[in-house]
């Protein structure tokens, strides 16, 4: 590489560093942030799955509510409940409602579920709160959507939560600080690959 | 709810759930996945992250090189060096490439930490390796795309990989089973906030 290309490099380099640092010199306000990971592609249940092992990598107090349980064990649930039992994790456990088709049934389950992660919203020492798979009780109208915004609004001021899910509405939206739709631009699946452990669940 | 209500919610589900029946059985293909997360918003790393916690459940051996790191130490580093000493993690520690403003260095520091990925994209005993942030190697130039694609196509039979980053281009694409691109709705950063601790990092 030339000096002049290495110059150039840097000046371009610098350029972005300044950009970035005003950035960040601009966000100052110090708070709990209310994700939504939504949309139709793989890695939303992951990608809160990751931000407990951040988080407990800070030591932080975690919670994990998960509304839908697949029909297979998750590693994700295994590794939890195996080397993480300071994190308070509850899973619905009715399947899919599909599986069930029992609509009264699953009503019941999501709203006994929706009071453990109520009780989540309302503790302060709790640093992060996962609501996996929550959008799914809103769009299938098993609670009250209503609710669920209130509580998240309401929540300790320093505390964090991660809604993910396919869909969950605008009024959910609105009231999450961070919004992420994961797209599905191409999926194993559709090729004929089965969904893999350690990977899809 | 009336009877009515009910048995047409349970049509629906019987439908649904032979959909979902008929797709899980096309798909039967056992091998590792690849996986690309990319797209400019929140949630590609920490779900690469999240499947790291998914693979350890199901006692896999998983491998993960940082190709950036960022100036903050992040909770997944300190989690993945305290608690899981059997992951084998490597930071390429450079910093990002705007804060180093030195094309050179970052090329070599780049093409060690490659040596590291493709030892491990040619060992049949890792069960899952993550590559996060590699997209910005080949945006940037600092790698050759041929031979990243190539070590991603001849890895083991056996084993996922998960590449995450903006960008990629559509030969990495290719080459990938699954590909998620992650939109940028909403951000907390744009409102001021600033990234959070077990959340962002």
């Amino acid at each position: 590489m030339t000096d002049k290309q290495n110059a150039k490099h840097k000046a371009a380099m610098k350029k972005q560093k300044s950009n970035v640092d005003a950035r960040i010199e601009q966000a100052d306000l110090e708070k709990g942030v209310a994700v939504l990971l939504t949309g139709n592609g793989k890695g939303k249940s992951s990608s809160a799955f990751g931000m407990v092992m951040r988080a407990l990598g800070y030591k932080q107090k975690v919670g994990v509510i998960q509304f839908i349980k697949g029909k297979q064990l998750s590693g994700e649930e295994i590794y939890l409940r195996d080397k993480c039992a300071e994190v308070d994790f509850y899973q619905m456990g009715t399947g899919f409602t599909w599986n069930t088709q029992d609509r009264e049934a699953d009503i019941q389950a999501a709203t006994q579920t929706w009071e453990r992660a109520e009780k989540l919203l309302r503790d302060d020492s709790i640093d992060l709160v996962v609501l996996d798979e929550l959008t799914y009780m809103i769009s299938y109208t098993y609670l009250n959507e209503e609710n669920i915004i209130q509580a998240i609004a309401d929540r300790p001021y320093e505390q964090s939560v991660i809604v993910t899910g396919r869909g969950g509405g605008s009024k959910l939206r609105d009231v999450m600080d961070t919004v992420s739709e994961v797209k599905d631009i191409k999926h194993a699946f559709k090729a004929g690959i089965k969904a893999r452990r350690g990977v899809d669940y």
